[in-house]
């Protein structure tokens, strides 16, 4: 009836499948979403157009939508859905910076993936390279981080300069923000593979959602977990 | 003098400055490399040709060189050069793992990077997605790691069918192994990049010591650091 | 008369001229289909709009036109346009597989064209590598056919591991499903091309047409048929 | 010990794994081929060069190297070493046509393919399109077959012509062979995929063993094997 | 005021400048079409927009505006727009060919170039290679030519073909016809810069108008002109 | 609030930061741009669409929007938004040079930014290199100025000519102007890197502000600015 | 026996076929040559490397071997090896132009072409557009031609220049001169391509052999020759 | 006789013709070199290779070779060859930064071409953004400077950094330093071209000929001279 669901995902894996929303009826994304429901306490959709949405109504669901980051979360209970307080949890924080104001939209695709995983996070806004104070400015609050998703368009540096100043993994986002020889995001995503810097690495153009997975996976594996360090 | 050692790199990053060897004279390498032993135990370099190797001489130097991996490590002891045995680390090992034999020198530069950061690890070589069921005869293995580094070149689908299997971050690296619309590694590295699975983030083509280095941070994040974690 | 119909196609080739819908007024479309239809018993149009098919109107046509797949059939007879049962065919049935539900579409394009070249197929939907216990589940229902068509985008890694499983030959179809670095298909498509399976051929992106069309004709090679084996 | 070999490759795909020759040294190809020639009556290897088969001294070994393909095949009696002709075998042969005396290389790695694959096949050289009688004169040696691989360079016209007069599937392989816009093969690459003729489905650039290796098995599905056949 | 003409280009270049008409307001195309038709008896505007073209009205002016072609001939009398009959001309014919029903647009404009050229031209319509005996009937159109436009899009192989049988030149016209590894009209493009055959040379993607002049100027200069010969 | 001001950029750069107008809201240009007119006489923002500007409305400002060139002037005179005669300033003039009346949208985008500097200039429109005499009439109009902005698209050869007649440097600007292998500008770019002129220098496609920009420094630059002399 | 003549080639296209020596052993290029002298005075062979051609030698054959074109001409009388001068051509001569000196390789194929075709040539060399005065002394000699065959590297633009002051077309000749983001000629492939003079058509990247064939048959059909105008 | 010298380049330009050294013949650069010796004081040749150099001997000649940058400098007197001391010129001087000690060989280049111009320089080694605090240290040496050259391979991050605390304009040099996704220096030049801060403009890679002559003339332009200003 159109789509296998991996059922197994979260047990091998640790969450579950996450849909994808491009090109998909809501009809469809509501039985996916049904059968991810029955094994986690929340799901989420990415890259969901706001006219998709529109058109999803589960009486018993509490939903998230952001209209900027084209997620949607869904949740039984509306706790489900809040945001995790960094002083709340026992996870260090992710970084997620951007570069300039127009990386907000994938910006805050990290974010909500970070929610859905139950990770705190911090965010810096509007730092990038043409400007440098501004990075200066904003080393203290990259401190105790278990990661930082470096999100940035154009020339994409900014990964590079962050991850110069921090003893921990950045996950390079490159948008597809800037014009001409920007290349729809080729030009960052291949300057931030060709970092100087070690601790880089990167993910697709405007993924937000891998580049907040990998680091919420990350902090999760800092909490040495009970269940899964047994053999 | 011909370069600017990064002398604060160890104190901001977590390790020090590490020596790209390609293009540089032995006389360059040799000069850089002491001013390093000063600040850490051991330094790596990488990309460093066999006849560049044969003309570093340094009495008081003990030296690793991998012929396969081009890395050497240089260290003021033996034992500082010693690999790390999983038994006696207080860290969880890394997996190395590869597609294809062709890719063993790139797993091999994985393999240094870790040794260099003192971080344990498992090898698991070729196997590739084409005999499916090698795969699945490592999952015991691949199970407590840390982080994957899973290294393939053609068309570089091993990291997505690992990720679909563990519940950690798998980092991908892109070898140049192939021919004609392999172009030198690019496809695979795209292929990564636009991995289904969600836990995948790639570094540069041939990159194994970013790969390394990246999983190794990931590894090292697990121990909670006392003195870093003062914030 | 803006075109010039191929009337020999279906002596040399065994099928007669299919219609490259895309960028054909309906009136065009009309005339060519006429003429074809005096050589073979049915016609099938691709890359078809539908506003473009709501103006064709042919009282004496059959007519099955699939929105998902923008392709059209047109017989003179119901009969000549059913699906083909795999029970009452003489061929080996063709593997129809896509690696996520968005793949969907393109499938449907293979199945309209095995329908018109009457070889029966069996469809296996969204069993893509992150979930890999998917494909493990389809196994038998792989087995006894002539062929695979696997339709898949983003990393395009599905086609590889099907071909580790099975003895016949495998036609990658890659999607422009992705983002970003899958690059509207150049992703998945040099991915099938450097594909470490041996028994890999690939055809145009999107091209479920070509995909269905080469896997009919290698089911149709194996019956014997004794007007063409004449030599 | 740097391979792990995929000794289910002949009970799942029907011939067992290809030892890919590049990059390996002598002494880690004999000691795969000894394990798979223990499965299999003869191994092939590709891409092996010159250099690499002359340090290959195995004394129960009977081998066949082609210096222009680059192959090695191995086995252990000379009988199974020898060319299949047309006649003594139940299978229809293989078409390979050249376009180009410099393709030769490439149309050597698809015959020698075959011969391990005890596939009979014609070959047709140097009839490209520029001059188009060639191609009609050899339409009658093009007559019977199960398929063709055509083998072409800078333009990659031919498989176009040839598939539009056979009615069977054409394997098309492009050639590293020309200059400047040939790009390394990628233009008669692109060129194939984007073919107007139906039956035409295409493999990496001077991929000669992948043509071979598809076309030898629609050959080979075309005797129904009762073995494989009994679900 | 927005724009220079070229008052110069007639006596240098034997025909007067053409107005690329693309981007252009309908003011700006009225105001430099006045001063070239000062100069010359009618003036030719590509790549005009209906749009655009409908804001153009001029009352002492005739006009032939081809809006699949999307160009304009504008001219004082309506002698100066008449289509040149082969019979009525001192020049030799240019043949116009294209491969699909689908590249008739840019034909077209061939044909539209020509007419303001003065020269005469023969159309042969939908003969790709696909169906090769469609070029065969149309051998003897193709004699007595003194060059053919040929205009194809997809893998571009119909130049290549035609020029096996002429012993003049072919001007070849890439179309973007086609998807997927089409690249808009970049593989027929490729793949007729690297044509086998001798006599091909390329103007760039859907460039009817170009391809057409050039193709004019080769008419015109085989009537030995009196004025220009004078050195 | 969605973006950090570069408060400092004034005082490193000799200008204020520049608001990139492309999918900012209007709400955030009005916040930015009232901060950045505390440290500066007047604001730029670029990349502006006509709908976003028509939504900003603030009492006590002064703008000048341009809707070819698509930039915003903002200041609290009038005065500060006016056009500097070259009679009245002490500098030299920059000559704003393009190719085709079709790239005057980017050369209008580089007379906002002197305009905004406070640089002057000359326009010299539409004398491209196929009707050459029109850069030789216009030799007299490049005397005397601190640089040259020369804008074109297609083949971007102009500035490569012009180049070859000034003392000083050139700025070429590649625009988005063609089509086909034009690739959006990618040729034109690729052509002025290459340029054999030795003083072109290059910036983004279609980027006017920036070739504007750095042209007016060079302009700025002559006048021994006695304030940031003093090292 | 490794090739397949083109024995038709001079009936149909006006000139024999031309061997392309590259990857050809010299005992194969004998055996053609051969053959091809039954059928024409005189034969080509381009793309032959000094190394294969110091193995050529044949008693009865008189040849010329150009090292810097890399072309042989062979021919039986010494006559019909030497260059056609002007004055003792019915034919108008052919303008043979480089934008650098180290251009000269590419255009000295074309001038062996030329006289492999017996067509009078003018060679103007080293007049790039950097030093704009030395194409304008050059305009004189370009009078009076059938056409140009304009040969450039780098930024690939005195085809377009050329243009601008000639009647007739011009053949544009990219080559591999250049770095970095000359891209081995792609960049003067794509430059010429979009160039802004109509009269422009364009070769393959160093295509000498090409460009001067083309201009050659443009040559010859000035002359209108009695015995293949029968129709 | 193989070279055209373009005699008016200094009047027109400021300074004489520089010889491209790659693929030319000692001979002619000595020849091309003897004619500019009568124009010019001193004559620069780049891209010359040591073994070509070692051929060159003229007695009456001084030269200075720079291996490193396989630069010639050619002059009467040993005087017009020495290096300009900042405190020795009225011009300000010009900041040659590297972002590694691998980009020396390109800074080399814009040095030896700053002093082949008579212009001061300063040179800042290895001071790339992976280690920030050593662009911090190096900015008193950053002021009072007419331009900077910044040269940098992988990401090429460097000069939007440096752009960012500097008031005068940025002449980037992407270097083809890096592997894998560093396309050869392609990535860097992306990355500059699309850097977000205004001042940068870009030359082609490895271009350090380039960097320095138009930082070079931005330098010579700031000393107002008397003799080209009269118009
Ligand atoms: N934004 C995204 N980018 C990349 N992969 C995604 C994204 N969202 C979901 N996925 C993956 O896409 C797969 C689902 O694809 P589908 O079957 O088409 O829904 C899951 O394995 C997800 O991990
Ligand atoms: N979807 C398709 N993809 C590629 N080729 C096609 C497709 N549909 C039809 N064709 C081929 O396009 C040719 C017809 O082109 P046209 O003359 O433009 O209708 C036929 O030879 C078909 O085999
Ligand atoms: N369709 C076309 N393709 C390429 N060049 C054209 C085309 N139409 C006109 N041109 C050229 O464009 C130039 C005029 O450009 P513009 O000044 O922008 O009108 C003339 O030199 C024409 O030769
Ligand atoms: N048209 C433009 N092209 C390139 N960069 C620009 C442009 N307009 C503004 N900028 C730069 O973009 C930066 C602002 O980015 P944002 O924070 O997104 O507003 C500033 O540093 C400007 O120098
Ligand atoms: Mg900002
Ligand atoms: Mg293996
Ligand atoms: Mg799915
Ligand atoms: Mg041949
Ligand atoms: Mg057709
Ligand atoms: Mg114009
Ligand atoms: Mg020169
Ligand atoms: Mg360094």
């Amino acid at each position: 009836d159109g789509a296998t669901v991996d059922r197994g995902r979260k047990a091998r894996c640790g969450f579950g499948e996450v849909i994808y929303g491009e090109g998909k009826p809501a009809e469809l994304i509501v039985r996916v979403a049904e059968k991810l429901l029955e094994l986690s306490p929340s799901v989420l959709v990415t890259r969901l157009a706001a006219e998709v949405f529109a058109e999803i109504q589960v009486p018993h669901w509490q939903m998230h939508y952001s209209p900027q980051a084209r997620t949607l979360r869904i949740a039984r209970t509306a706790e489900a859905l809040a945001v995790v307080e960094e002083s709340s949890s026992p996870l260090r924080p992710i970084a997620v910076v951007t570069a300039g104001s127009t990386d907000a939209a994938v910006a805050e695709e990290v974010a909500e993936t970070l929610t859905w995983m139950r990770v705190p996070f911090r965010v810096l806004t509007d730092i990038g390279v043409a400007g440098p104070q501004r990075l200066l400015a904003s080393l203290p609050a990259l401190e105790g981080c278990a990661a930082a998703v470096v999100v940035a368009g154009m020339e994409g540096a900014l990964p590079s300069v962050v991850a110069g100043h921090v003893p921990y993994p950045v996950i390079a986002v490159p948008t597809s923000v800037g014009y001409g020889a920007s290349l729809g995001g080729i030009t960052a995503l291949l300057s931030m593979l060709t970092s100087c810097a070690s601790n880089v690495s990167v993910v697709n153009i405007d993924a937000g959602f891998k580049g907040g997975y990998v680091a919420g996976l990350i902090a999760c594996g800092q909490q040495v977990p009970p269940q899964s360090d047994g053999e």
